[in-house]
C-alpha cells in the first residue's frame, strides 16, 4: 500500500475516557498543503460540538490538519463543549503553525460528558511529535467498539485512495455513527470530490444499517492533496469504491453481528420505493433476530416488506435467499423445503433477494443480523 | 365481573400448530343477538386472510360470532388461505344456524403456513359444545407467547365491558400484533360504538411499541350486545378505560421485557410532533439497551430526541427519570449524580419525562426494555 503523498499520521493516549486508561484515544493527520475538503454531516438534529464547528469549517474547503478523539463524542455539552473543542484546535493549529479554521476535528465516544481538555492540551505537543507515514495508529486511536480496524486502498496510475473508518453500532441510514475519512493525492478541485463523494453516498454509507440510530457525531471527510496527476474519472470510482469497502466492513462489525446481509429489492415501482422496503426489512428486529436464530421464518420477510409504507402487491412478491426460492407470488416457493432454507441461513454472508414484480426501481441495503451480544454490549456500555 | 350479556365463550385444542399440541388453539365468542360491530385493522399492507375478510364483515356492522385461532397467523397463504377461513366459518355458520356474515374471524400465529383446515373442521361441533358464561379459556385459546392473559372490566350501572387482548411481540404504534377484543351489553349504536373506539384509539393501541413490527394481522374488535340502557358518556369512557388497560398489558407482556417504560413528552410544537419524539425515543434500540442495564445514559436518549426528524431546539430540552432532573438545557442537569440516576432505573416501572420547551404539544407511549431473552424468543420462535 502507497499512502496518498502529503498525509502524515500520529496518535497518542490522552486519557480521553478516564486517566487510568492507556489506549490510544487522540489522533491526528496533517496534510502539507491546504487540502482540498469535502464533508457530510449526521442528520441527526442533536448535534455534537465537533459537528458544529465542522460544519462551518467544511464551508471554507480547506483542511490541514484533522484532530480526533475516541471516548467522548462532545455532543450535549452546549456552547462549553464549543468552547472546548475550538481550545484544543487552537493550540495544534499554533503547533502546527497553521490557522484554527484549517483544523477539522472529530469526537466520538459517550455522550453529554465534558472532554478532558486540559489533560488533552497536554498531549497536543506529543502528538505533533509522533506523526509519520503509517496511518495505523491514527484508525487505533478512532476506534470505541470496533473489534477490527476499517481501511480500504486503491491505486490508479501514480495516485493512490485511502480510506478509514471506525464505527459499529448505532449504524442506520442517513450516515452511521461513523467516523470516516478518505485521502487521495490525486488533483481534483472541490467539485470534482464533492460529486464523487455524494455521487455514492446514498449507496454507500446511507445503505447500511445495523440498529436504526444515527448518531450526533456521524462525520465523513474527503481529502484532496493535489500532488498525482491521474484520469480523473478512474480516480473517482477508486474514491467510491473505497467508501462502499468502508460502508461494508462497517456494516459488518456491526455490534453483536454473526451475519452479514445484504438484501437487494428489485421490482419496484422506483428506487426509493425499493430502497423504503430494504429498509423495512433490514431494521426488523424480527427479521434481524430470525436470521440470528437461522430460522427460515420467511413470514416475517413479507411482514416487514408490507410494513414498509410502501404499496406492494403481496401476490407479486417473490424472495430468494442465497439463491433458493422462499417465497413466490407472495407465497412459499413450491418445493420449498424447511431443511433447505435453514441451510441457506448457515453461512456468515447472506444474500436476501426480494422482486416486488411492480416495475424497474432497485436498492442494496447491507445489515447484520441481531444477536444477544449486542444487547449485552449496549446495556453495559459504560459500566 | 359481571360478564356482559349476551355473550357466551368457548375454546378447545384443535391441533392448529402440530397434532401433538394440546393447548387451546381455536376459540369462539357467540352472541345471542347480531352485535353491533366495529373493527380496526393492521395498517401493514400485507394483510392476513382472516384480515381480508374481516374488513369486508366490519362493514355489514353486525357479528354474531368471533371464530379465532393461535398457532397459525394464515397470513402470506393467498387465496387458499381466504378459502381455508371461510369454509371454516361456514361450518361454524350452519352449526350456530347463522349467515356466514355474520362470523368474524381471527388468527394469530406463524406467517406462510396454511391452516390444518380438516383438523379443524373435525373441532368445530365440539367448539361450540363449549360455549359457556366464562371467557377465561377464549383468552387462553388466542395466546401465543404472552406470558399472562390480558382482560380489563369496568362496570357501569346495569351495563358492563369486559375487554381482552392477545400481543407480546411485535408490538408497534399502528396496532400491536395484537388480537383484542372490546364486549359492552350496554345500548349502544353502531356510529357511538365507532366514535368511541376511534376516539382513543390514538392514546391507547397506537401508542404502544415494544419492537416497532406491525403485524399482517392485528385486530381490535368491539361489539355491543345492546342489553342494558346506562349512561352514554359513562360507558363511552368505560370502553376507553379498558382499552387503555389493555394497551398497557400487553406493552408490559412484551416478549422479555423487564420494564415498563412510560414515555411523556410535552412542549413539543404539536401533537404530532410530540409522539414522532415519544416514538423515536420508545424504538431507540440504544435506549433499549440502555433503560435494561439500568445505565443513566441520557445522552441515547438526547440522541434518539434528535433523530425523530421534528426540529428540536437542544438547548431548550429538559429530561427527568421518575421526577429526577437528568437533563435541563439540553445538557447533564446541574447536581446530577450517576448512582442517583442508576437508582431512578432500578424498579419495574419507569416514567421518563422530556420537556421539549417549544410550545404545547403533548404525547404519551408506552414501551419495554430490551433484553437478552427477546433475542431469545425470537431467535428460537419455531425451533
Amino acid at each position: 500500500m502507497k499512502v496518498p503523498r502529503g498525509f502524515r499520521f500520529g496518535a497518542v493516549n490522552a486519557g480521553v475516557k478516564s486517566p487510568e486508561s492507556t489506549r490510544l484515544d487522540m489522533g491526528l493527520i496533517v496534510c502539507s498543503v491546504p487540502a482540498e475538503a469535502v464533508a457530510v454531516f449526521t442528520r441527526n438534529q442533536v448535534k455534537a460540538a465537533p459537528v458544529q464547528i465542522g460544519m462551518r469549517q467544511a464551508k471554507l474547503g480547506k483542511v490541514r490538519a484533522v484532530l480526533a478523539n475516541s471516548g467522548n463524542a462532545n455532543a450535549c455539552t452546549g456552547e462549553q463543549g464549543v468552547d472546548d473543542a475550538r481550545r484544543l484546535m487552537r493550540a495544534l493549529a499554533d503547533n502546527l503553525g497553521i490557522s484554527l479554521e484549517e483544523v477539522f476535528p472529530m469526537s466520538t465516544g459517550v455522550i453529554g460528558v465534558r472532554l478532558p481538555v486540559e489533560r488533552m492540551l497536554g498531549k497536543v505537543a506529543g502528538l505533533v511529535d509522533t506523526l509519520g507515514d503509517d496511518p495505523q495508529c491514527f484508525v487505533e486511536s478512532i476506534m470505541t467498539t470496533d473489534t477490527f480496524a476499517k481501511t480500504a486502498y486503491r491505486q490508479v496510475g501514480d495516485a493512490s485512495v485511502f480510506g478509514l473508518a471506525k464505527g459499529a453500532g448505532m449504524i442506520a441510514p442517513n450516515m452511521a455513527t461513523m467516523l470516516a475519512i478518505v485521502l487521495t493525492d490525486a488533483c481534483l478541485n472541490r467539485v470534482e470530490l464533492d460529486g464523487a463523494v455524494r455521487g455514492c453516498l446514498e449507496k454507500t454509507f446511507n445503505a447500511i444499517t445495523v440498529d436504526g440510530d444515527t448518531s450526533t457525531n456521524d462525520t465523513l471527510l474527503a481529502l484532496a492533496s493535489n500532488r498525482a496527476n491521474t484520469d480523473k474519472p478512474s480516480i473517482i470510482l477508486a474514491i467510491q469504491e473505497v467508501m462502499q469497502e468502508l460502508a461494508i466492513k462497517v456494516v459488518s462489525d456491526g455490534e453483536g453481528a454473526t451475519k452479514l446481509i445484504t438484501i437487494t429489492v428489485t421490482g419496484a415501482r422506483s428506487d426509493a420505493d425499493a430502497a423504503s422496503v430494504a429498509r423495512s426489512v433490514a431494521d426488523s428486529l424480527l427479521v434481524k433476530t430470525a436470521l440470528f436464530g437461522q430460522d427460515p421464518n420467511w413470514g416475517r420477510i413479507m411482514c416487514a416488506i408490507g410494513n414498509s409504507g410502501v404499496p406492494v402487491d403481496e401476490q407479486a412478491v417473490a424472495i430468494t435467499i442465497g439463491g433458493l426460492p422462499f417465497v413466490s407470488n407472495g407465497r412459499e416457493a413450491p418445493g420449498f423445503d424447511e431443511g433447505q432454507g435453514h441451510a441457506m441461513l448457515k453461512p456468515r454472508e447472506i444474500a436476501i433477494d426480494i422482486d416486488l414484480g411492480l416495475g424497474d426501481g432497485v436498492f442494496r441495503v447491507w445489515t447484520t443480523d441481531m444477536s444477544y451480544k449486542y444487547v449485552e454490549i449496549n446495556a453495559a456500555y459504560r459500566t
